[in-house]
């Protein structure tokens, strides 16, 4: 058996303690998987004094975490701060720059600065591997770089935000509303106390960026995500979904064509016999589609200590065997620049829910802002008024431009019969 | 860019023909994405004049297989001969034997020899690949080895032919019976005209004891796997396990434990809220459950050109980079020698399906067998007889120990009210 893979872990919150439990617990059996045994040797973190239920003190404790990049015993460096930029960021970049691995969890900084770490760690020869910042538990970027890596990939869809489907689930399950399932999920832990970058859909985009990066070998851009949230999802909005047969998920989706790059991360109606209508509670799962092995599914936990930090350790055991090349599958500067897709170019089947006044010819107006519009209507429910007299309009579209869809809410905004802002939803091909 | 990876392909059946399709179709992305090109260099098989569809005139055309390990301008020999035994086996021996890498497809050669093979390679220090001998497309063998390597796993199960997954499908779908719908399958080609090591479990059981070796880093034992296939499964039975809340699914299930290691292909009854209860037609899937990761899914085409392509040529990228390693995740003469566990120790919920005669005390019968065998039942249905006069008497035990069941029936078999072989299902718990 080889020498050690020596560690120092910088941040030791749920996924840092997680990673030392695991390390600890599972040692034999990564010994002999990875050929060699992994081992801890420095540990950074804000808090010294706290308790996490592990012994830390066995560690070389470094008070500011970019110096465990010139740490003299530590091979590889675990990145486990957070946060796009600021420490997080100078410890990544002091890392490779001291020809040591790195390995992080951190979603946000490998979809705003994965090109440059990655150019860094390919000049330097040295790993850089970030399993754990999509999906959590689940290996998919394995999957895509390695597994899916003969196809030409035409698409990526995954669920791949556990808090978003928590709440959704739960709202499906209890037919609850959103603000109020937010609360509980809040409550038990599963949303932060300030919970938008979840709930509006940046988290979901930073994974998707990064899959479609790997998917297509195309430069990560983050930036071109079209992204909204489920902050706007009701209840009846579940209700009329689950009625025409399909439930409402968060779905991140990147397709790579002729048209150019197309990112969007949306809830979108998803049919009950596709895969991502079956994914509940605080899942991921990430389809991929490649011209020859078809459709591909990954599924799993997305988040939490355990999790996380087996796809952290899966990182160190392919390091601690020599199994790295390029982090994005070919080097960085082989990534091709790929043009957004040109706004309003998609096709698709739309759900369209409108508030509306009780009153006569509101039904005309819209069904003639829709024909006036060139959008198809595959069915319209009206069910009766509410206590407050409004009433709700569910459309569903038959296939056709986005463009049109966006065009008819044109006409409708401003009308004195709408109430509030229409919600559109994509219906998942 | 590097030199090209030069290949020999021996067996130019669906999957070999596909191979190379696919080596044609996507060979800039397959250049970009392992460093350097990968190239067909050489060619094997029976019957040199037939047409494939594809020009196979441009490679070296080598009239016995088993010469491409020693062919002068090969890197690695993809086996497609198929057989556990024979050709493929000398052609694996000679390969691994003249210090080049080998990739197969070969589940009943790796089931059979898998271990002597990757003692072979790791001796010679040259890779030994075999991705799309289990679940075809899906990379689960990755999953496995590299994917979910930092967690002790406790369970690996899956639906593992893709064969009995289409034949379950339709029968559930359609109400029909298993010998209309075989017929159906095997004139669509979803079935081989001898289809019994599909239905009959064997190879399931076959990839079945692949996965276990990976997942517990355990020598592959294929023949400690208690198989049974679906021959026996009627129509009535997916129709009481629907009423219930289950699909039937041919499961092949490993588990290791204090007990020992535990193996089984067999139709189970899967619950609705499970995932491998949502896998339909000829899909794979195969679930592991790590001690940290919880449970991972892998989800895709299991057979097939395309699909199977996909997985070989995987393997070849991998190979490409050099990211490859013991092909068991540790060292061949590191597996552990697990004793198979003990017959009946097993504790679970049972349906047992009875065909009895339609007469006064078939009943009271049944019901003192099971008690007296010490088996809990927790819900008994019996329907009106058939126009033969039988009549179906289903059971679902609560949990206990499997031995019970064994014993009950036992005590019924041979009895004049019981017609035929009752049929005992575990339901997946």
């Amino acid at each position: 058996m080889g020498d050690s893979l020596r560690v120092a872990i910088a941040g030791l919150g749920t996924v840092g303690a997680g990673v030392v439990r695991l390390i600890d617990t599972n040692a034999g059996l990564i010994a002999r998987r990875a050929g060699r045994p992994i081992e801890v040797v420095a540990v950074s973190a804000r808090d010294r004094s706290k308790d996490r239920g592990i012994d830390m003190g066995r560690f070389d404790w470094v008070d500011d975490p970019v110096d465990l990049a010139r740490h003299g015993n530590a091979d590889v460096v675990v990145e486990l701060v957070g946060g796009s930029d600021g420490p997080a960021l100078a410890l990544a970049r002091a890392t490779l720059a001291s020809g040591k691995g790195l390995v992080t969890a951190n979603k946000a900084m490998i979809a705003h600065h994965g090109l440059e770490l990655a150019s860094a760690a390919e000049a330097a020869a040295v790993p850089l591997k970030f399993e754990a910042a999509v999906a959590g538990g689940v290996p998919v970027i394995k999957g895509l770089r390695e597994g899916a890596a003969a196809n030409e990939l035409t698409r990526v869809a995954g669920i791949l935000n556990g808090t978003c489907n928590f709440i959704l689930s739960k709202m499906e399950a209890e037919g609850r509303d959103f603000a109020d399932v937010l609360a509980e999920a809040q409550r038990l832990g599963f949303a932060e106390a300030d919970p938008s970058f979840d709930i509006d859909g940046v988290d979901a985009a930073h994974k998707l960026s990064i899959l479609a990066a790997l998917a297509f070998g195309t430069r990560p851009a983050f930036g071109s995500v079209a992204i909204s949230g489920i902050r706007h999802v009701i209840a009846a909005d579940i209700a009329e979904a689950a009625a025409l047969g399909y439930r409402i998920r968060l779905v991140g989706i990147a397709e790579a064509g002729s048209n150019g790059l197309f990112q969007r991360v949306h809830p979108h109606l998803v049919p009950m016999d596709h895969p991502l209508a079956h994914v509940t509670g605080s899942l991921n799962a990430v389809m991929a589609e490649g011209n020859f092995v078809g459709p591909l599914l990954f599924q799993g936990r997305g988040a939490g200590e355990g999790p996380t930090a087996s796809a952290v350790v899966a990182d160190l055991i392919d390091i601690a065997r020599g199994e790295y090349g390029p982090p994005y599958a070919m080097p960085a500067d082989a990534l091709a620049d790929a043009e957004p897709e040109a706004a309003g170019e998609r096709r698709g089947r739309a759900y369209l829910r409108l508030t509306v006044a009780d009153k006569v010819g509101v039904l005309a107006e819209i069904a003639a802002a829709m024909r006036d519009a060139g959008v198809s209507i595959e069915s319209l429910i009206q069910r009766g008024a509410a206590s407050d007299g409004s009433v709700l309009v569910v459309i569903v579209t038959h296939e056709g431009p986005e463009r049109a869809v966006a065009h008819a809410l044109d006409k409708l905004s401003g009308s004195p019969s709408i109430i509030g802002q229409p919600m559109w939803m994509h219906i998942l091909g």
